[in-house]
């Protein structure tokens, strides 16, 4: 009998922890596992000696995996740590499995991103190179849905509800007084442009915004835009604009940072996002009414109208990342694969380790719509079927109930 | 038999479509009344004369009702328009009484916050001093919790459930990094700070965020809001501020606006919110990691968290109103009165209109703690039942289906 290890690790999701509760309950009932074990703030938790026993919190418990199950950011916590190379210094590795041996530790469970499959493939590789009888398996998470090698993240159709929930309700909002307007949402996502396009999802049979959807997988022309504003103000009161935070001029330079853009940029980098860059152009230019709104931290955090279908597959794909381990699986990275698309069904299986770790999965220009401000149909129904069913939330007292780890363990 | 006209004004809430839906079930089951009529965009909608039969788009539809009941912002639009004294220019409200009379109009009914009782009134005054047969009646709401004559106004719950549901999900979301951190909340309300105290709910038995909250009632000091920062750092590695957008110094500026304050204010007042400032002032000051969270119009838009009881008060004061107003009183404002807190319970009734227009109900300073950043106890025991229970949204594909005007009526 062996004990496994938990970690999670870079920015926090809606159901990081769904997939956190899937690894313990499946852990815990799994015959080839003593202890589970969990590692506080990612790997620099094994580092830091800062280990808590999670069989022993949840064993009799199965209320609180149901709790953690929809309990948004991250349990145990995280760090942003990137392991050196085992060849060029040894150190970290050589404590790792020590503490690892010590603890009797044969499979380690990382949650995160594709920094984090990092951390799996080079623990992965050193227990291969030093003969160390541990099994590394990598459970995908992020709002981005950047990683290569999976269907889509856990974490995005969560994101992308709350995405489109928002925009259906703002664009409402936008809609009662009798004058032009112009509103600016800012969407996560530095590089990949999935959580944005999500916004499209928000065009219902009662709602045609919004109306211009920017990328940052294309150039983003100031020019293009107001003209595009100016063409739709002439049958359209109020508009809405989807917008990545990481648009980029034809040069790569960020529209937030703004300094090469156009006259009527302020070049207030420091104080504006991108929604806020835009607003002062709009401003400026067209003379409307504009509004600007970033969605800020509530796309990863915002559990109350998580996806069902996401909360599920997180758990899911925790609970078989177990099993893999357990038949000597080592080195890979669970995955979703979509077996159809309506309707709707999936898979789950692994993919090799380094065709994930460090890469960034962005969307194929295929994919986005030929007139630049758009996204495609296929990528609209790509994201849909994500975004489906309500999270069955306890509620106390007007307020979801959440599962707090100081409230469960004295540090 | 007569007719009777519906209106709304002023900003939206996630509910004062629930009032809309509840005088139309009201009216249309009503042996006096004919047709119900609704005015676009507030009282301008009868001097441009766009009224719209709404008996037709819904006598024979409970279902459209029902969704029109849990639809966000304002399904008759909006205006933000003051009547002149009818002592100085008489002309608008000759037109008005004019179509009022054409239309057969014995009854009208306007939805909205303290401005709009102000044309409550006027239309009610004129009316009595003219002999027209109309009875006028003021249906209370905003997000604000402003107004005199009521315990709370209807929209005010779902707010402040969005507040402290939002808190929370923040609160959640700064804890994972092993880093200290502030996290300033910009909440809506420029001069009554009810909303902001709402985030006081947020605090539960697993989270004791937010740490400081500051209300637009009290002075605001940097020094002593610094002061307090470094003091609760001892003790707390992540603090959660939430401040009203409206704070101001002992001078009444607004700090937003900044320019009195202090010298690392970077007076960008045009480009910064309230939120924003206190960002680069607590930046700079103490060095740590700081970000601010406007929640901007998802405050009072957010009818997927809003308040079940919220609505359901919402829809009865709207259905009451027009039992009132076919009895012949007139001149009134609909109120909720809390009859017992725990359990919470309220009975309906009127108060006179001249006790509610163009005021303003502050917090009582007594309901404010004496430490100031915080609340006290009395206060969130006021709040804490509006916000209870969930509301029955109906989802398609994911996404929650609210009733769009433009869909129902081809303008």
């Amino acid at each position: 009998m062996s004990n496994c290890l938990i970690a999670q690790s870079g920015g926090p999701t809606s159901v990081i922890n769904a997939s956190l509760s899937g690894v313990i309950s499946s852990s815990i009932e799994n015959p080839n596992i003593h202890t589970v074990y969990g590692s506080i703030n990612g790997i620099q938790g094994i580092l830091n000696h800062n280990l808590i026993n999670l069989t022993s919190v949840f064993a009799d418990s199965k209320d609180k995996l149901e709790i953690l199950k929809t309990t948004p950011s991250m349990f145990l916590g995280s760090c942003r740590y990137k392991l050196p190379e085992a060849s060029e210094d040894e150190t970290e590795y050589k404590l790792i499995f020590d503490i690892l041996e010590h603890k009797k530790i044969k499979y380690f469970f990382y949650i995160g991103g594709n920094d984090s499959m990092d951390t799996v493939l080079k623990l992965s590789k050193y227990a291969k190179n030093n003969n160390k009888d541990l099994t590394v398996i990598g459970i995908p998470k992020t709002i981005d849905n950047d990683l290569f090698g999976t269907d889509h993240t856990p974490g995005f159709g969560s994101a992308a509800k709350f995405v489109a929930t928002t925009l259906l309700e703002i664009s409402y909002d936008t809609y009662i007084y009798d004058i032009p307007s112009v509103t600016i949402v800012e969407i996560m996502g530095r590089n990949a442009g999935w959580l944005t396009a999500a916004a499209a999802l928000a065009r219902t049979e009662h709602n045609s915004s919004p109306d211009l959807i920017y990328l940052p997988e294309v150039p983003f022309s100031i020019y293009d835009f107001l003209n595009s504003l100016k063409q739709i103000q002439k049958t359209k009161k109020n508009i809405i604009v989807a917008v990545s935070e990481g648009i980029k001029d034809k040069d790569r330079n960020y529209i937030s940072s703004c300094e090469n853009s156009l006259d009527d940029c302020f070049g207030h980098a420091k104080l504006s996002g991108t929604g806020k860059t835009l607003e002062h152009i709009v401003s400026r230019s067209l003379g409307c009414k504009v509004r600007s709104i970033e969605l800020n931290v509530l796309q990863r955090s915002a559990m109350h109208i998580a996806s069902l279908q996401d909360i599920n597959e997180a758990f899911l794909v925790g609970a078989k990342a177990v099993e893999y381990a357990v038949k000597g699986i080592t080195g890979k990275m669970v995955t979703l694969i979509r077996t159809n698309n309506e309707p709707y069904t999936y898979i789950i299986d692994y993919v090799d380790i380094e065709k994930v770790a460090n890469k960034e999965k962005l969307i194929p220009i295929k994919w986005i719509a030929e007139n630049n401000g758009d996204v495609s149909e296929q990528l609209i129904e790509y994201i849909s079927p994500l975004i489906y069913g309500e999270p069955n939330i306890r509620y106390k007292q007007g307020l979801p109930v959440y599962l707090d780890i100081n409230h469960l363990i004295n540090k």
